[in-house]
């Protein structure tokens, strides 16, 4: 498989055909961005370690019947993936309130939702990725009613494996963001990248709500230790991985 | 029926308890705010306009079964009204794009809807009135699903009346808010005004996108001649009443 051109280059990723036009790599940057763009910086190998982590849960998923687009890590930042239409919305689901859910509800940090929370943002940087309700994603022609609904299914599902494997790392899983497409078959596949760059990881070891923070918040909230927060989690991630 | 004391201020109303506890009186305001209050100015002879306006329209609305909180308006500025404990959401029914809706997903001003759009924001000054999803909604509870189908259910019916009402005046219902409560007997009705404050109209006669505006929007976009267009539309809202 010869990789040819680069088809986009986004905040922690670059997209390479190849010279099957099913096929397409993923290379994984050490970049990070935050706040839509507006912090940047770099995380010393978090392109190598959210491929693997991304890889292994891709590898798992499937195994437990969640279609999604991953074929290979061809190298230790590289994934190569099925080709896809991204379906543009950010698509988040949250079982602990945090981030802008807090900011916008004025629910306190850290607090249990009394049932998974399904929320769609519509994938537009230059809007700034904003909230979108049921209607005005319909309204949009971001995405079909079925897909929709697709969609909150399968992210439920994700949601239920993710938070036991995390759990089995000794890991909550806060929220996390997935982003899906729509393949040369017209299957919807989870896409993208699962990692510490896009779920929120708090170590259940710790109860200081800042030392828990094994995830890009890190990065977000200047909280220092960032790559040995990211290896910390791939070390876990491979040992319960081998495990299973 | 004796006024006593004042129960709150707020930004365009003040609401006084009266000697039945079950009657408020709403004193209106020429005070104008824009932006959560962040610009502040006055509208002469508004308090009138609005609560006459306001006054014409409930009377209407409640002739047509739309349950409301009008009693009387013993004053051309004060309006006698059911005591309601206010759901606190704005419910925003929009026909054409306008404002936030235009900003926050791109789609460009004066876009007519393909169905009118039901939405509910946070009535919550501090958060800055955010919009709300129906799952936030409901985990915040802001009220119960029953009260959500109920509302949108009278919002489009509403809808339907002042679309017509305002056709009849020669006026286009861009968007407009709502506040629903409750009263001692549990009964869900609407509430608080609705007005030049509260609607987005445009003048049919007009096809320039700033002198067709009649509404809060001269106000917050600085288009000048505001006096003039609250006074247009009252003129006509009257013209209107009269010949039904
Ligand atoms: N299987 C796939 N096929 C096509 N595009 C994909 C696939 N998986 C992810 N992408 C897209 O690759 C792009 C690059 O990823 P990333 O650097 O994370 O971008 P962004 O800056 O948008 O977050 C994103 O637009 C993402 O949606
Ligand atoms: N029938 C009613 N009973 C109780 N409160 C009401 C009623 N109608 C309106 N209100 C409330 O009166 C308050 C004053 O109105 P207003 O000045 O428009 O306030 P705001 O600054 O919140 O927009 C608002 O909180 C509104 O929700
Ligand atoms: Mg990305
Ligand atoms: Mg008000």
């Amino acid at each position: 498989m010869s990789v040819n051109t680069k088809l986009y280059e986004g905040k922690a990723k670059i997209i390479y055909r190849t010279d099957n036009p099913e096929v397409f790599l993923a290379d994984f940057k050490d970049d990070a961005t935050a706040f839509n763009a507006q912090k940047r910086g770099s995380i010393q190998g978090k392109g190598i370690i959210n491929c693997t982590i991304s890889s292994k849960l891709f590898q798992q998923l499937a195994a437990h019947g969640i279609p999604n687009h991953f074929i290979d890590s061809p190298a230790p930042h590289q994934m190569l993936v099925k080709a896809v239409k991204i379906v543009p919305l950010e698509v988040v689901v949250r079982n602990i309130a945090a981030g802008s859910l807090c900011q916008q509800t004025g629910l306190p940090l850290g607090q249990i939702l009394s049932k998974p929370l399904v929320e769609f943002y519509y994938k537009n940087d230059q809007l700034g990725d904003p909230l979108l309700t049921r209607d005005r994603l319909l309204l949009l022609e971001l995405a079909t009613e079925e897909q929709v609904d697709r969609i909150t299914h399968l992210a439920l599902q994700i949601n239920d494996f993710l938070k036991t494997f995390w759990q089995e790392c000794g890991i909550t899983l806060v929220d996390f963001k997935l982003e899906f497409g729509v393949d040369s078959q017209q299957q919807l596949l989870l896409a993208d990248e699962i990692s510490p760059d896009t779920c929120r990881l708090w170590d259940n070891s710790e109860t200081d709500p800042n030392r828990r923070v094994m995830d890009k918040d890190r990065f977000r909230r200047d909280l220092g230790n960032i790559e040995n927060a990211y290896q910390e989690v791939l070390q876990r991630v491979l040992t319960v991985v081998e495990k299973n």
